[in-house]
């Protein structure tokens, strides 16, 4: 083992250290030129050269109009009192759009200006050939012509080298004379996944198997970015059959992702597999995710030159995030266009971030208008959640050197998106409720993208009077009233004038394991020995609802084994227990079905969307979401969910 | 003939009725759905279905980090003065990132927090299976555990239906248990040139040939957008010929596009074939370009179901234009994708618009920001001018009604670009000049775009007043002082703080026929009957200078044949000389010797760039600019222009 081994050093650091030595090696330019034809296949290829226009275009004067070639200086005087009339043939004759003019005329009449004459001076029923034409205006020379390179003057720069060629671009070249296409050779690049614990996509996962799927993300990356990505087979963790893997893989590409292995565990061999079929030049960079990323390169042993090795970190996200910091820029200098640069907004950050000082951290958001206000609202910080990266609107780079950014603070946002996409998403905050995901489901089709974020009910009144949110769902029980919400809504509303709109009513109750090998049949189990419970957050609905019937009840907290176990949907409840670390959870019907689950129903609650007063614009951009609720698809679609009840949906508390 | 014939109805009135058509038919939503293997090639393809988890992810409670799986309660009270000790094997085993708890565990701790300890207490040689694990602090439960479901709970949403497939998606889509996809059908489109002018790519053009790269263009327009297409050959105007091979396309394909016949010219067939077989729906669009569209639906004769027919304009940019407008949305609906947005800015216009009040007109603009503010400048309006798509940095839509938009005014920008790509663009405008192109390529691999505007170098100065240009290119000869820019600089921009840069020092002349066939060798030739002259436009500084030096010899402008035919650039003006259209004209030697004519050195003169003191954003944006002048590789490659000398560039006038 070398000095490099698994010691982050800056992300800048890393980049320069590579840079360097690809410069040495010729390979941080093209690759490669490859002549191909002009046709749509050369559709996002990039020109390797400039292209000059070899001829003019038009390549002749052109008529601009169906009409009938003339000389202009045979035209003057003419009025509508005292007309002009031109010999067909041999002064005047007939062009349609794009027909070279006679070498002796210098414009066009259109055929609409003219009268066609017969040899008696009556309108000529060939009108395309008549005998006479006469006009009633004069013209000036080149009238409705395209002069020959009216368009583009032979050796004018077309295009310019490093050009990704769009559709418009391929037919200016045509336009201009090219019939071939000089391009940058596409780079080649092995994706080799290792793992003894990873299954390939379409094989039923066992306990401790991973289904192997970064090799599809990378790839398609690549591919996205002008590469030929080669997906290897899973590689088990033995290291000679990785380096034998990398060896193959070097002589035929130029690029070798390895993923993963990059770490520092006990079968975590890249490290050692290119210091032995190369040179290690960084192991560990400090960025977040994302961090025990491998750079190196290697000579080839039957061709010539040398491969770049990129050792890819295993989790989904960092593995995802490795190929837009370090695989992106190389291909795009390899096939010599410039780097993607994300457009970036201006967002206000939600929450708290606290971030590592050491590193440069990528934070990904989600991020929409919020009365008035771009808000980007972080999402999940955990490599292994790729749904973070699936739901990610942008990237927020918590540079390194900072400990964090404030709840409030300015961020840059390096949008995933356009920004007109941020303007039609919806942020709905608060308690979860599956009808969500279908209410997501149904407005996609209406222009609006529903973005959620679960922070419990109590959460979702504390988002709104933050200005985070354009709408909560809640189920907030109050003890005293038995009214939902209301009295919630006073307390951390206060002098914020919001509208109450039923949404469902759902049943809630205990999900137990299948068949109920406990035979839980009420909250009074939940203080047995044998027990284990799992709850929910502190200012959920649900919560509130456990803590209402407890005190009801008598029950004291402090002997519910799991109490202070707590998950954030009833999702998460419900794969607690499926999964057996627990035995029971309060939640909704759906969720227990969903997984499987046995349920014993307890109570009948009001969930209901809670929706500040605001402006024109957030109006507008809710309107579909007041147009579904009475749209009897999505209300049946919504009643379909086990134990839910769209009665109320719709109706406004006043 | 129907009355649809050739009568522009608004887009909007186009559109309805096609959409009213496509319902009725059943041709408005997803064409069909098929089931592809969840790999790179996903990529791109659209969800027909939306995406519920299959199964949790992960799929068990997984070790987040290298370590120990322990039960957290047994490491209760440990501190670093009251260490616990569990036993490997029975209280702590050893687990990699991603391996699964044993069932009895529920937390992990990471290696580097442990000490791993022989069965004497001292540190043991095999730390990842040692004997006891001694540990210095406590650990909640569920640390450094991924718990199953932290990512995707299974029957949650993963994507929407209608969601074009990125490569994190389809990561998501596995880890979620999907194996297959079922994803939008592909629409089909046949692309149909027709015209006996037409030539295809890669045979040499003769006089009235016209290069076929329409059925390039729109091919990979279809690609981009997700379609199939499948180009035709050429087709001549012949009407049963037409029709075949409508007809053919119709049994195979979704849409049909044929272009191009849908004007009303001799030769114009389209609308008469769509009728032949089948409806026509429209005929005309008030669209600029591009109004000649047809739209028309036609049955199948062997297999069931309709077909779409867009005639298509001509002309490269409505066919172009007619792609994005008609053809973009339908291959969206039909993948159950939204259309796409294009990103809008706002702009002001760098001059007055005039418009056609009936029509709503796609004006094609470049764009970039002078002196703190975006301005839009027009390009050329000729609907063959492919290069101004090439070129344009976005479209403005001079709605129907408006007769025109005044220099000044507020517009949106439909951009083709990011808004970032505007924030690196340099404006040069002003006098024309061959090294201009080699500075644009130059200047590609700096981050840096150059957007050139020609309009002589009096219209540079009056257009930097305004503000809408970072730099001018001038060489306006001042006729009392022989000195060049100095007097014109002080009468057009009084006030203005500005640099003077040199740039090159080029020779003027008379460009002619190859040979001299009419034996010019001087200006006084200008006056000969049997010579015509083509000129330059007013504010040029060839102009000035041709008009200086007329007024030394006493020759009368008047006598000079085509004096008032004026062109734009050298090499306009040049390849007006090469065509035969006129005789002579004054230019540079760069530009003869590009068209292969003769030349007759006449005089040198020096071409300056006029650059306002501006900023410290624009002094940053123009950096590379005045980093090339002094480049070796750069000004070897100006000076090798023919007639140039780059002895004054990069040298400031004070």
């Amino acid at each position: 083992m070398t000095g490099v081994y698994l010691q982050d050093i800056p992300l800048s650091e890393a980049q320069a250290r590579l840079w360097r030595e690809l410069q040495a090696l010729g390979l941080d330019g093209l690759l490669g030129v490859e002549e191909i034809a002009l046709d749509e296949n050369a559709l996002g290829r990039v020109l390797a050269e400039p292209a000059w226009a070899a001829i003019c275009s038009p390549h002749y004067h052109a008529a601009a109009m169906d009409g009938f070639a003339l000389r202009a200086e045979q035209t003057n005087g003419a009025s509508s009192t005292q007309p002009v009339t031109l010999q067909f043939g041999s002064q005047a004759v007939y062009v349609d759009t794009g027909d070279p003019l006679p070498e002796w005329a210098n414009a066009v009449v259109p055929i609409e200006q003219v009268e066609a004459l017969d040899e008696n001076g009556q309108p000529s029923p060939t009108p395309r050939s008549p005998v006479g034409v006469r006009l009633r205006a004069a013209l000036t020379p080149w009238s409705h012509v395209r002069p020959m390179g009216e368009d583009l003057v032979a050796t004018q720069l077309v295009l310019a080298a490093g050009q990704v060629l769009r559709p418009v671009d391929l037919g200016a070249l045509a336009a201009s004379g090219h019939t071939r296409l000089r391009v940058a050779r596409r780079p080649r690049v092995a994706i080799i996944p290792t793992g003894t614990e990873l299954i390939p996509v379409g094989q039923t996962p066992q306990r401790g198997d991973i289904i192997e799927y970064n090799s599809i993300v990378l790839a398609a990356q690549v591919r996205n970015w002008g590469g030929q990505p080669m997906r290897h087979s899973i590689v088990p963790d033995r290291f000679e059959e990785i380096c034998a893997a990398v060896q193959a893989a070097i002589e035929e590409n130029d690029l070798v992702l390895l993923n993963a292995g990059s770490s520092a565990g006990s079968e975590d061999f890249s490290a050692r597999v290119v210091e032995t079929v190369g040179k290690l030049l960084v192991h560990g960079v400090a960025v977040r995710p994302g961090h025990p990323v491998i750079l190196g390169v290697a000579p080839r042993r039957q061709g010539a030159g040398w491969a770049l090795i990129v050792g890819v970190p295993g989790y989904p996200v960092s593995a995802a995030l490795t190929g837009e910091i370090f695989v992106e820029p190389l291909l795009a200098a390899w096939q010599g266009r410039l780097a993607q640069q994300p457009q970036e907004v201006e967002a206000q950050l939600t929450r708290k971030l606290v971030s590592p000082p050491g590193d440069d951290d990528f934070v990904r958001v989600v991020a929409g208008r919020v009365g008035g206000r771009l808000v980007a609202a972080p999402l999940s910080r955990g490599a292994g959640v790729i749904t973070s990266l699936v739901r990610a609107d942008g990237i927020v780079v918590v540079p390194r050197g900072e400990q964090g950014l404030e709840a409030g603070a300015r961020v840059r946002v390096r949008l995933y998106r356009t920004p007109a996409e941020l303007e039609r998403t919806i942020f709905v905050i608060g308690s979860h409720d599956m009808s969500l995901d279908l209410l997501a489901q149904f407005l996609e089709g209406r222009q609006r993208r529903l973005v959620s974020a679960n922070v419990g009910s109590l959460g979702g009144l504390v988002a709104l009077r933050r200005g985070e949110a354009h709408l909560a769902g809640s189920h907030l029980l109050d003890p005293q009233t038995g009214e939902y919400n209301r009295a919630y809504i006073e307390q951390y509303l206060p002098g914020v004038k919001v509208r109450r709109i039923g949404w469902v009513g759902r049943e809630q109750g205990l999900m137990v394991a299948a068949g109920n090998p406990k035979r839980i049949v009420g909250l009074t189990d939940l203080v047995r020995e044998d027990v284990r419970f799992i709850n929910r957050q502190r200012g959920a609905g649900t919560r509130v609802l456990l803590d209402y019937h407890l005190q009801q009840l008598a029950l004291d907290p402090q002997q519910v084994r799991g109490y202070e176990q707590e998950e954030y949907t009833h999702l998460a409840v419900a794969a607690a227990v499926a999964s057996g670390r627990a035995d029971c959870g309060l939640g909704v019907t759906a969720a227990a079905q969903a997984l499987g689950l046995d349920f014993v129903p307890l109570f009948q609650e009001r969930y209901e969307l809670i929706i500040p007063q605001t402006d024109e614009a957030t109006t507008a951009l809710l309107q579909p979401l007041f147009d579904l609720m009475h749209e009897k698809t999505f209300r049946q679609a919504v009643a379909a969910l086990p134990g839910y009840d769209t009665a109320i949906m719709g109706e406004e508390v006043v």
